[in-house]
């Protein structure tokens, strides 16, 4: 795959995504030691990026199959993705959760319309239970990362970092992307490859979970021992993806790991200097960009916060942080 | 005053003031029996819409005035707003500013390069500590509301949800705006009544500090019994602005009044499914859209968020009520 097919998705999101602001701080400036620049797609449609790949997805199908429903396994974000992009086009959707994702996700995917199936994280395979699902009432699934219309939905919101860094002056810079299967980092490692090429992907994930960092490191697809339990939920992927890799690892720079603490911490400081909300799995790479400034080149960083689809009570676990 | 100014003010911002998104949510319009759509300028620079009149104000002077330097009043917004166009002018800002303004708002100001001049809200008036201030130092005054140039900065955000709301099809709506002196409230409405006479401007008010409501309903400016102690901090204001009440009076519908309760709920609202962060005063035009449906003509509501700067302890007084 290659632009071309997120030129074709950026021209079916059109009118329907958001374009999601590039915010910034002065006092985020101050804490980094660098520019930092945040494409806040929290803002997005669905409270995260996956709404893009969810409608590329849906959009491409032909309108026959598209009525017979889709289906999707999700800890959350693609499934609300999915699920509005559905219900934007009257189709049906059935999604499979794992039990102990957030309840506000769960809650947010079924307010959509969809049919929410749970499962154990710990003792079942979701796409076991997607693939018997798909077949038994002819579905088309819609994975959320090893699809490319999703990769290529993804890769519409590095079309507009790249225009936006443009409007900026912003030539060189590091572009840290939170990274769970791979399909934001790869699609957006797409879009800049042909719009930005000064504009350089660095995967961004939490320590216990940096199958992407290691793979890079490796060349080979490594996976996590465990997905379950972490507290940025939205980016608990086994490996990196059959498809996705091969992009990633191709264009992308080595991968950053943050903390937990790191993290809420980062979480804390965009509510205190952005106005926005960001989830743990979304805030990964604001954390990268604000703490690991050493391992960064450049007086600019772009960070991208994917999602804002947090607990109350996590939430507050960050602000506790600041005082 | 009127259009051409607001223009000339859009011309000064281009460049410099964000064009704040109009975000949406399902949820919120299931929640209100009609659609919702939040001009979100709590993602305004500073994250308030007072940076726009600043600008506006600070842009306007000669630059041989500008550079002896600017004064301010303020319980925190009017205040970031300022001092961070006077930094970009390089120009000196001091700001008055009430001893139990939010802490975050002080600091902020503070790390905007001003210097901050506290004084007893309940005692002493801000006014005159501003005009002594200023004839001693020989600093321009920058109203927070009473100011043509200010005014003419927030009417900008005016432009915008005229320029928003025709791209999505909306002609007729109220408009929903917090209201403090009603520097907003007037800019907003001279810009839609040159540029969309189908919206029709709501001012929204705290319970207790209600004097434009109670104004516009009695047709001459009317005080608050206090201007100390409430949620809705930066939208206290003793009783509408001399420049600005003869413009909401002739220009703007009845005022809407919100409790406190109402506030949290809308801040807590705005959290879940528009993943932005709301202050109390910048959150009452939301909760009248979503509490108070039965005053509010038409099928959509646009209601502004004007600022989203609240302290940690604060917010979480409103995450407490979701659940």
């Amino acid at each position: 795959m290659d632009i071309t097919m997120i030129e074709a998705a950026a021209e079916r999101l059109n009118g329907h995504a958001r374009r999601t602001p590039l915010l910034s701080s002065p006092r985020l400036d101050d804490l980094a030691g660098r520019r930092v620049l945040v494409k806040a797609e929290c803002l997005q449609h669905t409270g995260s990026f996956k709404f893009r790949g969810g409608w590329s997805a849906l959009s491409a199908l032909d309108p026959q199959t598209r009525a017979r429903g889709v289906l999707a396994y999700s800890s959350g974000n693609h499934a609300q993705g999915v699920a509005a992009a559905a219900r934007a086009f009257g189709a049906p959707a059935v999604i499979v959760m794992p039990s102990d994702a957030p309840k506000p996700k769960i809650e947010n995917t079924r307010a959509l319309g969809a049919e929410v199936v749970l499962y154990d994280r710990g003792r079942e395979a979701r796409e076991e239970i997607g693939d018997r699902l798909a077949s038994e009432r002819g579905l088309t699934l819609i994975k959320p990362y090893d699809e490319l219309q999703v990769i290529a939905g993804q890769g519409t919101c590095g079309l507009e970092i790249a225009a936006q860094a443009a409007e900026k002056g912003v030539e060189r810079a590091d572009v840290l992307v939170c990274c769970g299967g791979g399909g934001l980092t790869a699609g957006i490692a797409l879009a800049l490859e042909a719009r930005a090429p000064g504009l350089r992907v660095r995967p961004v994930e939490p320590e216990g979970y940096d199958d992407t960092a290691r793979s890079l490191a490796a060349g080979v697809r490594l996976g996590n021992a465990t997905e379950a339990g972490g507290l940025c939920d939205a980016i608990l992927t086994p490996m990196p993806g059959a498809l996705t890799f091969p992009i990633t690892s191709r264009l992308c720079a080595s991968g950053l790991v943050v903390s937990d603490d790191e993290v809420l911490r980062a979480m804390a400081l965009a509510f205190a200097h952005l106005k926005v909300v960001a989830e743990p799995g979304g805030a990964v790479a604001l954390a990268a960009a604000l703490f690991h400034g050493e391992a960064l080149a450049g007086d600019t960083v772009v960070a991208t916060i994917s999602g804002g689809n947090v607990t109350p009570e996590v939430f507050a676990r960050a602000l506790a942080l600041l005082g």
